[in-house]
């Protein structure tokens, strides 16, 4: 039985609390938060759930194995840092930190100090993505030469622009389903209102073998919309994240090459149309699936799929968006794997 | 009655014929085209028109007041010039030319001539565009800050990259709908299959308010979808061209500004949500629409709505964008009205 | 502070725990089960509630006001009617009871004792019927001459028709939105299961002005789908109850009639188009709705909107459907207001 | 080369003639027409064909094989008899004759002439119900239990019956895809404006076998929709005839019978849920597809799918439909293959 601790009881550490509780191998032994109020709001619906008004003395409780951490991206870092510090395994919500350095040095404190540290990029866990990457993986796609996501709505305006806020799923979707790492990203977009960060926004993203990934991001469009097409050599694959009867929608369409008569020497392009088949697919939550991971890989010793350093290429992607999105596209270079001394 | 002579009986060609042939105030007098089976297909569908292997015979007949020119884009320029130095109303299709220079040029003869030059940006004048601007125009949206159009399908391959070809059909309805001209553009894309130009481009389009348009496009997706949204200051309107029930819908949704309780000074955006409401729109076809403004134009001396001005302002839009795209986003700057000395 | 006892604590009950718990102005006093497993579960979810393996010591408790009944049908009547007995308010989930006699007993016995009985129409709280109400209210829709239900999915296979399981929660959006009673009622459907009751079935209900009203149902669809269209003489509205975004939709579409000027002295109709219109509508779950509803009346000594002799309609129609379609489809007449002796 | 002559150029008239056109081995002579403006219309499209005021002067044409009859209903039988007499192959428009008696003594007729009669159930050819037999006839959705269909728009009001009109359509496809004959009918609707036939109705047709096919008619619905659901004890699919991208989805889900464990000698039914796989459809037009087929059967001496004998069967569905409607639902039986002495 793992024993959790919370911290922060505000928009998403209910829903923490609820999940963990729901896990046969572990169980909520502690909530931690600032707020008088919150805490109350918790014993009501929870009684029996130990209560802190500072995480401190959640850290020092020996029974708890791990944390997850609920607060503002602000005090990411400093919690994380102080329950490594304090033994424990850590679970924090993404993104994982507010600067690419802070990311790297939880992931080397992580390393260091043996403990899983799982970062919540909840979508990668949803049976859809689960599906997609198993479509990939199986071939059925061919090489992945296109991605294209959609995700839009009339947004609860955050302190984050909107490529942290919403943006970061489909990095992560991205990063997981494609195995290459990226070059560089351009981005546009606009802040529409004064003092509030950027409401819109369009990444692309390169990888040196010519795949191209495009993600369009709104706050202000009328209709909630996410939509990750991906386009492979041999099929393509449409996932409609808000679709509970079909989610998924593999095309048997492409691009077929022939030799171009009119021009010797050259090729021509012509689409190749076949059936359309949705596969069923697994209806359990991300963050059901996320929660049962955490528990797995803190018992067999495993790295989590979206662990620390997985965080710190999303934190690296929003930076170097954010960047560019400030210049107008200009495209701005990301770090490779062998870029670090 | 306007005659009308059309140039090029290939793909768009037939349907000019069958359109001008409908009309009360014109008739087609004549045709030209270099292959000798496509005016035979044509003498079967439509006995009594006279046809040309060669389009100068055309020009000569006195009897003709306009030219169609339903030709190869690399043909436009000397077919329009020849056109008008006949004495003739030109209609080309889009875009005008291939270099701006070559637009420019055409745009100062017509003036000079005095004769109407259209060029064939057909969905300026579908139902559902022209209740936009009505929509507009009305003042309904508010002042428009936001523009978001998206024209993807698996595609017919063209020589022109997947910007020329549907790209500048969101351009024109842009011009159209936002009044202010454009300072910049950054665009990204990818060629995924050698020696066809590029297939899929992202479009982002600035304006020194602060407006933004972005524009995605694709050939290779597996779905054919077009949309445009309007972001007004008031409400939102999205247009689903392949929607043949409410292609247009008003959202009585959007943000407001509110002072922030937690920080003073400073604002909080929250957003606001409404009815929905789909006017009825005009169902007359939009190539019909423009016949009819082309002979009104011709009778009544009037610009027509895309003329040649707006002709180059597209190609302009197609040049920038392509030239950005070699470069990753980075942004390529626009010339204003007063640029030109 | 109204104090509710729960009896059944199975498929439904759960809910009506929850949602009583989360009521300003009422309180889950006591559940009884003959279930200890579902017992133990409750305890865990809800520490502090008191659990009775029998309902009759939950009726001898005279702290509690009220009790909610989410039993088998086929117990409704009788334990209905001891709550009754013991001074209670009675919530009985849907249908009232058994039989239209029974159904007709038990509206007797609330009314002799002024004790208010709630019967668990739950759809008839939902945003969206409020809403039709409210626009036939309104007169919006002019007079209500045709209505047309679907209620279709892959079903759970139930003791009960699918006329009883599904068609009765079209009955009741029905009797809320159609001040007339019906007259008769012919209905055809098929078991296709051996020893498993109908699944498929088509219901249509008569009303002497001439009004008719469909309701198609099954559990053999491969797709969810639930649709009400209440066609007014004025305008035509349509309520998808799956549709988060925009679940009712009113149409300015409909039928004018002309004098036919090819026969003299006879009518021509011809159909009118104009623009479609979808209200905002309130997001409250209906259950929420109905259990605020249920408290309000005990307070105020009101009869709710889905009384006992409300469920006794649903019963009759019921019955009545169900035997005509063991005749395949020969109607059956239902008895109005004057003919109880 | 079948030579055609066109009896009728009103509403449908022109599909044929232009459809005809098209034929590689057809043409059409001739068009006969009382409305002498109606022919002027002809002319100027199609210039040469040769014209007649009366449709006697057209059948005494010995250069013309065939006869296609696109006028009103009541004109059928009559056309076709003297058709016929004159050695012609005939085709009709749906439904074949007003009465039941006169569509098979034209089947006699047809028989024993040796010539062609093909009725014009066009939908049976539309490539979404050829590619639902060829399902059903490959065992994919194993055997037919369930038919369900809906066939609803803002409707042109006509001189028949809403069955008559749109109805027909869905009995034409019940007819071919289900190979055993219905044994009875009810169907019940309304009229909802005086001098009108009755704009919405409900048919059901049963089986002996226990198949059971519901059809939904309207002429008074907001919105156009048709959708055919064929359920098999395998499989289901749904045909959405107005949905261009993937008109069929076949859903491998179904009920699965176990014994129950509650209920020894019981069955329990449950559901099964799987993929989906929208099969690619072709794409050619239905009434092109028909008049290839009618063509090929005069060509090879065959029977047309839907032949007269295939007309009279749903002129007596009509006929009983419209007799169960008038008894709001009351059962009416057809008569079998063997009924006729």
């Amino acid at each position: 039985m793992i024993r959790v601790g919370v911290i922060g009881y505000g928009h998403w550490g209910p829903n923490l609390v609820r999940n963990f509780a729901e896990l046969d191998d572990a169980a909520v032994a502690a909530v931690a938060d600032h707020h008088p109020e919150r805490l109350e709001l918790l014993e009501r619906r929870h009684p029996g759930i130990r209560t802190y008004l500072d995480h401190a003395g959640l850290l020092r409780d020996p029974s708890i194995d791990a944390v997850a951490i609920a607060t503002p991206i602000s005090s990411h870092f400093d919690l994380a840092m102080a329950a490594l510090a304090a033994g424990k395994h850590v679970w924090v919500e993404k993104p994982i930190t507010e600067t690419l350095e802070q990311a790297r040095r939880l992931a080397d404190e992580a390393d260091r100090r043996k403990r899983v540290l799982v970062v919540d990029h909840t979508l990668v866990y949803s049976g859809g993505v689960r599906k997609l990457a198993e479509l990939i993986d199986a071939g059925e796609l061919g090489r992945i030469v296109h991605f294209d996501a959609t995700r839009v709505n009339l947004g609860i305006f955050r302190d984050v622009n909107v490529i942290a806020d919403l943006g970061v799923h489909d990095f992560a979707i991205l990063d997981h389903l494609v195995k290459e790492r990226p070059v560089a990203v351009s981005a546009t977009g606009a802040a529409h209102f004064a003092g509030v960060p950027e409401d819109v926004a369009n990444v692309t993203i390169f990888y040196d073998s010519g795949t191209i990934a495009h993600v369009g991001l709104s706050w202000i469009a009328p209709i909630r919309f996410r939509q990750v097409l991906v386009g492979g050599s041999r099929k393509m694959a449409v996932y409609h994240e808000t679709d509970a009867t079909e989610p998924i929608k593999v095309y048997d369409k492409g691009v077929a090459l022939h030799p171009d008569a009119a021009h010797p020497g050259r090729q021509k392009a012509a689409y190749r149309s076949g059936d359309m088949w949705a596969p069923k697919v697994d209806g359990t939550g991300a963050l059901r699936q996320l929660s049962q991971h955490f528990v797995d890989c803190i018992r067999n010793g495993n790295k989590p799929l979206t662990d620390a350093r997985m965080g710190a290429r999303m934190v690296e992607l929003i930076e170097a968006a954010t960047r560019s999105m400030g210049a107008r596209g200009a495209p701005v270079e990301l770090t490779q794997p062998g870029d670090r001394g």
